[in-house]
């Protein structure tokens, strides 16, 4: 996995070594192992400019889904010819429980304004680094210019036009020396720098607790997060959707790539029923019925708003 | 409740309308009623320099605590003379599920920073104000010059010496230029002002969600967040602790003058047992019985640390 | 809502009255009211031979999901014209956080085994009577004849052909002899009556919590149950459903009618999105897409398994 | 671990094979490992006449409750000398999320009322084996002639004098009568034995759904359960407590040795700080204060109700 080791994934020498000690050992476990998630175990996955993610642990495979269904439906599910139809079933009638036998934890270094997204999901454990006892890095995101966006006026929701040429520049330049001046008077306030070295012995320094609300929301923190695999999927049908802002989006598919190598079956269904799929309303079912008949349906004759009735037939390819 | 108006509770003259109308109107209920809650029902109470808490809406009292108790532990509660008792035994034993039955909605006004700790409390229901479709408004957390605090060599997780004069000056000039700078900035970047018109027509502007993350993490945010009074309790016994910061303990007085005014019993009896109690370890709880026998007991003799030793001394007023 | 007043619904007089007073009783109060519902709080409702669902307290309506909904999507829900407009579109895309500001506790009075299913809901507030400190009543759950029905050889998850005649009074008298039995040597281990009083002096008792054990799981307990509106309707949307049990569709069904009384637009817009509804996979999506363009479409070119295809067909009519 | 390989675990000779074969396969892995708990992976653990606890995954040891506290409270924590003073820290701080950090599954066999008090505990993923879908066992928990116990007089909630002699058998008599006629009309409703063959193929079958309805709530169910170390300590806290039933105690007990192999550091922070610790009321800690100054002390100079005394004379050895 080349770009695991990406320079991006702004991992300073001594957090390379000892990722890199973590990864040279290897110990007998009886437990079920991924060995296609073991391959990239620890190692950053690089995120936006300065961010990353990396699996820490896991418990569970495929086959811990299967084995909590077998349970819970007993001899009738011996009828599923196979493992893989199994958890197809599971998945297609939201048999969420199964699912929840599975668990990750990743270590996530990420915006502040992204992981207040993030922390919406509330069904996960969550340790972040604290700003109220330790000095923030100095790092902020900077947009990419392709990632520029001009707020659309049809739909003020996502981006619309990209912001181009001098705006951009502009735009670029404003965010970053503001993030870097206020993390200059950060320092000055705390009269500490980023080591702890204090900066001038003859003055007092603001608590730590304080000075932080003087970062911009662009900063970078960290964490560690872990969840059962039912709400990662939860988490990834909304974050590694088009409507989820790009800047979690990135982090919701370094993560897909992660649960693919981890519970190949289980991400498979999810592809299938979740991510690719589309819910009809009683209304729309009964629309499509007709359209299948040879009827021809307005928003009207179907009862939607007009709202509605774009988003079925854009799903519908119409 | 004089303070209540404050004129610090940050609310346009169209929201306290608002307030003033829902304050006006009644309807009959059959549910149960708390008196001293609804008289404050709506009203804002004025927290930090921007922020407010107000009570919007609650289910229960005292008494559906002692219902749901009295399902759970049938006729045996009846031996509990009356329901005072019955609720400090419930306390006291740490028997949560009956204090689950009672519902609270608040809608809070807060910095983010204050947000980013408080969100941390899971086992709630919030919808907070979206940056991400709306534009904040120009508010900031300043803290109160009595407020400051340097930095403690001694404990880094609290606020020491008081920064003064000069140096609390240049601090929050700082921090209130930053905030400014930055607020500009971002209506730069939205080319569009709080009241959502244009500010150049002849320009793009930078998507809301993207232009957020130029502002400083004391900016004021607000939500809706409902809990049930077991989970409000634990927050509280959490934020309302000296140990808190300051600016989310502010919150947490607020909120405890609301328990108080719904639940009187359940409050005095968090007052008495969690507030104001200490838990002692099986070591403290041994070394207490020592002491009690008139033998002289040491941190080493009792095979605890130092800093629990401090810490047990310290509750024991030695 | 006569039925309401069933005598089935297993009151004792006690209770009658008692309720009698709660519904009789009516303060003012400034939160949002819920007339349609107010008018049948307290109120028990019969499900099953002995058991009811009452609705017991509740906070919020259609206007707090709405209020909510404002707060976090801010200026952007102004466009969507009107309340019911929202709540479909906040329905339609999931976004479940608003629906948690109402929250609604039901009293029920259910069969042990009902209750076995039901608890795996895990986000609700529960107190249970308790068979460890207190005596259960006899009241057992006697399915009526048309509810029989014999395991189905096709599909062992549901009931097919209705057991008859002499086999289905061979079974139904089982059932009553051996609950009745059971209770009657439950009544002997103690040594004492439903009302507490000893049955011999002469006599030890067996503790309840140990003789509790011999009570078949068709004995009916009772308990509160409190939730919010979008945990309520997760547990509607798998309870009201065809494919669950007689005896929990029957509280689901009877939980329905408290709902559409109590936010009749969110109500109606569960019933079009959820209970009507059918999500389609990516496949099905395929598949649909190329059968609205006059294709011929098969399991195998669908690339469907058997069951899914005809879980589809079904779906569509087909 | 001799008794782990008691007869009493009831394992049939097939599933004793498949334990065997997953103890004998070891694979290499990049995870941190816990040595002493995997010596017992998999292996059941007799609790009772026919139940069994044994860990099926688990995922991070100690190590990891340290990773995640550095996080959260970064260079602070380095004053605290080493690891196993930050987990006691930690844990007398009630800083919960690093021990969430942890997380363990466990297959359980248990009586089914027994399984109704541990499934109050919500934070937890659960699949039990399903009657509605599959044949339960002939299997019942009959407690052993020195766990029954005449319920007290003085205190219903526990057992008091133990029923003997003649009184004892007459008991344990009926609760075997009654469980295995129950399960024999079991079988008989349902027409079909334990191994899904037909008794009589000239019958119908009750569904089994329905048919289970007819057991005694001693049958044994089981279950895979998982949860994180910071709930399963709140659960050990409540049911290894004196106050638990006994049976469900039995299970808590178990559960005690794996925990201690498996975070040895974090099950004696917790054997000191919860199960073995006692929590002063502010009420309390006066009076301890003054009793300290040499004081004589009562029940009414403290401000307490008689129970509350007793309860903190028998804390304190008094």
């Amino acid at each position: 996995m080349a770009t695991s080791k990406n320079k991006n994934a702004s991992l300073t020498d001594a957090q390379r070594a000892e990722v890199d000690a973590l990864r040279a050992a290897a110990a007998p476990t009886r437990r079920v192992t991924a060995l296609a998630l073991e391959e990239i175990l620890y190692e950053p996955l690089p995120v936006l400019d300065h961010g990353f993610v990396r699996v820490i642990d896991y418990m569970g495979d495929d086959s811990a889904v299967v084995q909590a269904a077998r349970v819970s439906y007993g001899k009738g599910t011996k009828r599923v010819s196979e493992d893989r139809g199994l958890i197809n079933y599971l998945m297609r009638h939201r048999h969420s429980t199964p699912f929840e036998m599975c668990e990750i934890k990743y270590h996530v270094k990420l915006p502040v304004f992204v992981a207040r997204q993030w922390i919406r999901h509330r069904t996960a454990n969550v340790n972040e680094y604290s700003a109220r006892y330790s000095i923030l890095d100095r790092e902020f995101y900077i947009p990419a210019p392709q990632h520029l966006a001009a707020q659309s006026t049809v739909n003020r929701q996502g981006r619309g036009d990209v912001l181009e040429g001098r705006e951009a520049e502009r735009v670029l330049a404003m965010l970053k020396d503001d993030a870097e001046r206020n993390y200059d008077h950060y320092v000055e306030m705390l009269n500490e720098r980023e080591d702890g070295t204090v900066v001038d012995e003859g003055k007092s320094g603001l608590a730590r607790e304080l000075a932080r609300m003087n970062l911009t929301l662009n900063v970078y923190t960290q964490w560690y997060w872990k969840t059962d695999l039912h709400n990662l999927f939860h988490f990834l049908s909304l974050r590694a959707d088009t409507h989820a802002q790009y800047e979690i989006r990135a982090y919701a598919d370094a993560m897909l790539e992660t649960v693919k190598r981890w519970v190949p079956a289980a991400y498979e269904a999810f592809t299938d029923y979740r991510l690719g799929g589309f819910a009809l309303s009683a209304k729309a079912l009964a629309a499509v019925k007709r359209m299948l008949a040879g009827e021809a349906v307005t928003a009207e004759s179907a009862g939607m708003s007009a709202r509605e009735w774009r988003e079925l037939m854009a799903a519908l390819g119409r």
